[in-house]
């Protein structure tokens, strides 16, 4: 559970916020006549009025977050600082997005004209590091977002933070924007502490990126939406390959390295997936109740079958020692798409029993779109708090997304967490109910499941 | 606001329920493991944590909605009873979703074999009124949600209340599913009183369907989103054309009876809108300040412009005798797309300004789409709820959605209520923010507004 | 039928072709490895056999046109000249694909690095009009297919010949490229005339651009399979409502001055349609086989239709004097689709019978919208073969399509002709076929008819 | 070239054509109005007046097709003889629009009420294999266009030809519509030999499926251009990919067994691939013309690279041994994208330079797509020719589509033949000038292709 992991730690701010801020809004109290936003203002972790009795004695022990949005006073004099802009990790739908509508807020808000655009991720923030940061500018990214990917480019992996916070130091950058998962907020909060050595007044606001909706305290990340729906597709041709043959079994292999959000709402859009293998979820293939024997009576009565498979799924089916990380330190995965592929092959061809399997991996072209209208919209929302908390001098924060309001959130609440589904809980149990596959696969996993419930 | 028009009315049952739920859900006290609702589960209204404060001495008072969600006990037999549907008022992406969302909630879930469709709308529930309800089954309604519009018909305007009760009796109808808009609400409202007045076990649960997205205590209706992802696509079309020629004007007129929603999401989306003129907020077309001369400003800099215009915005341009009411009693309001157009002419044509206006009404082709992903799973939510609503017994309700979450709100405590726009908040000012327009277009709109925030 | 206004009239050249050609193609007699074309190839009108019969005595009379295609010799110098892209009348899909296959063919195949853009039709050919042209590069030109419309923007009406002259001869043009339709190809060959009077070397190139897809000798537009796709969703969208309500009418008005193409090919396409009406079949509304009596018919038994009519059918209806023209001297129609929606109105009040009229007109949201990828290809070549043309010196031409083949045809064979619909030909008769309409819609037709066809 | 594999084979005729049509058409000679076709009508193999010329002396020699296209008398009596409709192999956009196509010209045309779907393939057309033929008609086929793949189902692999007469004969089938490609087409044929050892009065009438084009005399196949639409999309996002990282390099693997049509004309419609790879156009990878050393030199000035792959591309690269065949006894090929993916990982790896590579293969979420309204009217147009021409007794043919017009194509004249890309034509020589790759690709190929040349 999420609100377990949650510590109501404090936002930090740089220092005294001077200066007036430039938007036309109005701040009264008690009137609803409000834009600018105060730092008391918070926002309940669980809107079940349950939580709030738990804590009747002492209501501010209430678990919430600082709500974000524009604040009267700033930290930073608008239109004498410049910012920097970096994207790491894979590719999600919005990026430009997110990189538009931070351009615009620092231009049009804060009158900001120096905004750098670092290249390849957190490899184009060390000097000498080839190609150079480029200037953004309104013209620049007027019509970046039509198109998918990030114009800044990215990259996985760290970098000598030193040499980082140097670069800073010589562009002389007063706000830099990280948009990242998690591997990018620890190598922010990185940043933010040799900031804090050579107590300078730089502050670091990261946007949450990631394709597998798993990093906590963000209800959904930007482009999420679009990636789900997207992967509607893919189960829509995976389904029609299924039933155009005997037997045919169309598999989907979907992102989620450590939680199947993906998979999980893909079927529940497509209501015609009978089988979700997520990585919250384990599951055996052999026996009574495992996958294959399942798959054999569902053929035998229907003729044809879907399954959606996370990449982070079943990865207990693979020696450990197999186990490899990439640049970011995420541990790649072993390849249990093919593997049930293969593993499903065999056992039909063993039994003799005609089928087809069409395997379907959608995974970059989902990655690589635009965003949707809605998207669209929560991108610029995501890059237009970023851009307030920065110019209020708020550091060492992600921004966040709960109860539908954005918020902000320290790193250090955030990072080396993961957001995953709670097998227990209603999400799940859609899942459960559209597909009818039943909620223990295999033997064994029922066993354990019944005694843990004891 | 939306909190000052709330009651904290509770929720009407039927009676005991005494059926155990055929589910297979667990429901324990202090677990996570809880996938059926208590009823004395409550979603806070505002999850501000101020808001609780308020009610820091007795938090049962603070305003909170009954949680919606499968009970563990009914109050109608699974297999035992039969349903009905009726769908009214005009198009909306997803009505077909959320039939057979019921459907197939009622069939798999709580064994129900007899489910009415009555065809166009309350119309078709009057018995004798041609064509007779027909019987809907999982596999009448299997590919449903492929196309738009909904399979049953629909029509505006109530039928006899007496003569509906008379033919749900005869049909042996134990639970009513009625999807509308405020009128339908009405509608229904009168069949529950007639209902009680019999002393019948009936069951009758709303669910909200508005393209306006304008039902209270409803955070955003099923098919709104789907609906100005598409507004977007008609604001594209109007800024290629306004481009595509010197002084071109583009204008969108997009659904709107009384409050701009559509509008303002879709301008926010697009990011390529400049004015954006919706019922809630006044504006003059002459003088400085006025539309006519902001516009004139604009083309003379930027050579082209782009307009939204709902169509329920500058009403009070017209004579208040124009105006009648369609056949559920709504205003019919007078055309202001078309009345600004001809304003426009008007105006360059006297200034004698080279200009070319190309005007856009995608109503209808909004409002037949299928719905997106997102909107899909929104819709079979909304079904299940409904589905797990009318079961219980619970009944003159409708299903809300707030904080993220489904409600049972009583229908007393929403007919005759519009949410709008409130033009001091959040929502609005990112209108602003993105159009560039002024908060006040006209001067006696600004003088007005003044005195008022004395 | 086309073949009799058709003219075999030979391609008019500047002159000598001196320059060997940069593009690295080989051109060898009686061998496939010929890249080239020579101007003696030539495709047939008509591939029917029976035309070639026709003139066996002189084969070199069929009705053929000159083949178009990247010439060996050319008479401009590669690399050391300046050309001019003109864009006129409204828009449709695939204009910047033009303007973008122009700029890369002058530029990457003949070294060209002075391309003028006017902006805003011919009216930017006037030396002092704002804005001036600009500058086209393959940088500028690199993402502009992503969206639809004009960079350069467009206008209608003609301008001073001499003055557009004077200002190509000032600007050092050797070459003009103007898209647009009729209009445009009657001021393209007023320009060749005054380029004639002048001695001047200045080729003038026409693509054909029109949305209604009636220039003769093109077998099919740019854009135009775009536009008839998007008109089918209008058609679908017309289609859910009229299903939507009892006896529902769904009426979608689609593009088609003089030509019904659109409307025909997209109801043949879309399936649904009932009735389609078309500049080039008269019909009547009163009457036993006029449409109003066969719409009761139709409703009376199947509760819906869906009409299609092109902006230019059934203008007889009006009174000739209320005719007026556009700036380009196209006939301006009157609202055939608004007129038909009243008729309908006034027809069935009059009778007491229920009904519904949802009307739709999706004209700019279809002339605004980017290519399909077929039409992308379909634009770039366009564009390739009038810059080959253009090189090579011919000049007074259009680039035309034809069984399958890109051809050079002479201005003076085009203009003041219109390709229409031949409704005692196949493809009439599949939307006969499609929609189940009779021939000829009204009792006097029927008459005209047979005594014509006597 | 295709003409020199063209034989002028006769179309043949089951036998007198007694009954008249009872398709309201005329037929008159010398006259417009003549929708009806007569089988003497035909159409030139090539529109290049050239062609002609060379059979000046017996213009009946011409390489010519026979016109598809309803006749006035008929070989069948209309209303009284049942068909059968089966599809065979691979899933292609559009299929069910041709089985709708078939049932609705066969009912509404030639009032046809006994159509038998055969379920798999030629597997469903043996009796006794399950599941038995589906009867089909106007009703249930009304929305199956609205979804991929084919309600029939298909299988790959031949039966036993004996049986399969002897179900149509028990069936009283008259006509039987073959749905497939080469496979396919053989399979018709051997039925036709069986048929005519027993003198049967049953046509077979074959209508033209493959994803890859490549079936002769067939200009292209549908769902043709929906596949190569689709595959744009697919490049699109290798482009996006390859742009986010620094040296990026995007792989998208086509269908494409013996033809690169697809694969060649994404690339031209994308505009964004620099590497297209096909089966009729050798290539090595090694060696300073081979494809690793000008990737090497493009990712050195331009930091990505974009390849389009088609899956029967560079099969020489593996032993021969190696090939297996499918069912239908087709090549079953190496993975072609995998090597070249695993040996572009090599040589960088080796070289020490930073990369990325995406692999995209979109294969099964093209096959299964619903097609564009082009190709919706284009299988339309196919299945009403293949009605025409069984029910006026044509057997033994394939419905071609040459010149923009629907043929009778003998069975004869295609089976055993490919159309593939004449890498010395026009359509090739796009994709060349496109991406800006060498016409050879390596050392030896040059070689060969100069020693060739000489």
């Amino acid at each position: 559970m999420l609100i377990e992991i949650f510590d109501n730690t404090e936002v930090k701010n740089l220092g005294e916020c001077v200066f007036k801020s430039p938007i036309p809004l109005s701040f009264r109290d008690s009137s609803i006549f409000a834009n600018f936003v105060k730092d008391s203002e918070k926002i309940l972790f669980d809107s079940k009025i349950d939580l709030v009795k738990n804590h009747q004695d002492d209501l501010n022990k209430t678990p919430a977050f600082e709500l974000g949005g524009p604040r009267k006073y700033l930290h930073f004099e608008p239109g004498k600082i410049a910012c920097g802009i970096v994207t790491c990790g894979g590719l999600c739908p919005g990026i430009n997005n997110v990189i538009r509508g931070l351009v615009n807020s620092m231009h049009y808000w804060y009158k900001c004209d120096k905004i750098y655009g670092f290249m390849y991720g957190f490899r184009g923030m060390v000097e000498g590091n080839e190609p150079e940061p480029i200037e953004l500018n309104v013209k620049t990214v007027e019509d970046i977002h039509l198109k998918g990917g990030t114009i800044l480019g990215s990259s996985r992996g760290s970098q000598d933070v030193k040499k980082i916070v140097d670069y800073l130091e010589k562009l002389k950058i007063s706000i830099l924007f990280t948009v990242g998962g998690d591997g990018t907020m620890k190598g922010a909060n990185d940043i933010c502490n040799e900031i804090a050595d050579r107590s300078l007044d730089i502050s670091i606001v990261g946007i949450p990126k990631t394709i597998d909706n798993d990093i906590v305290f963000v209800e959904h990340t930007f482009g999420y939406q679009t990636a789900f729906s997207a992967a509607v597709e893919a189960i829509n041709s995976a389904h029609v390959e299924a039933k155009g043959t005997m037997n045919g079994i169309g598999i989907v292999k979907l992102m989620g390295r450590d939680s199947g959000y993906i998979a999980a709402s893909a079927s529940i859009a497509s209501q015609d997936v009978n089988y979700v293998l997520v990585p919250e979820s384990p599951f055996e293939l052999e026996g009574r109740d495992g996958l294959l024997n399942l798959l054999k009576k569902r053929l035998k009565e229907k003729k044809h079958a879907v399954i959606v498979v996370a990449e982070g799924a079943g990865q207990d089916f693979f020696n450990s020692s197999e186990h490899k990380t990439d640049q970011s330190g995420n541990v790649l995965h072993n390849d249990i798409g093919m593997y049930i592929k293969d593993r499903i092959k065999e056992y039909f061809d063993d039994l003799g029993i005609e089928y087809s399997i069409k395997y379907i991996d959608p995974s970059y072209m989902i990655r690589s779109l635009p965003p949707t209208p809605i998207d669209s919209m929560f991108c610029s929302n995501f890059a237009q708090n970023a851009a307030h908390a920065g110019m209020a001098g708020k550091t060492e924060i992600m921004i966040g997304y709960w109860n539908g309001k954005f918020t902000n959130v320290p790193l250090s609440s955030v990072i080396g967490k993961r957001k995953k589904i709670n097998i227990e809980g209603d999400f799940w149990l859609s899942v459960l109910l559209t597909t009818g596959q039943p909620r223990y696969m295999g033997n064994d996993i029922i066993l354990k499941s019944k005694n843990k419930g004891g």
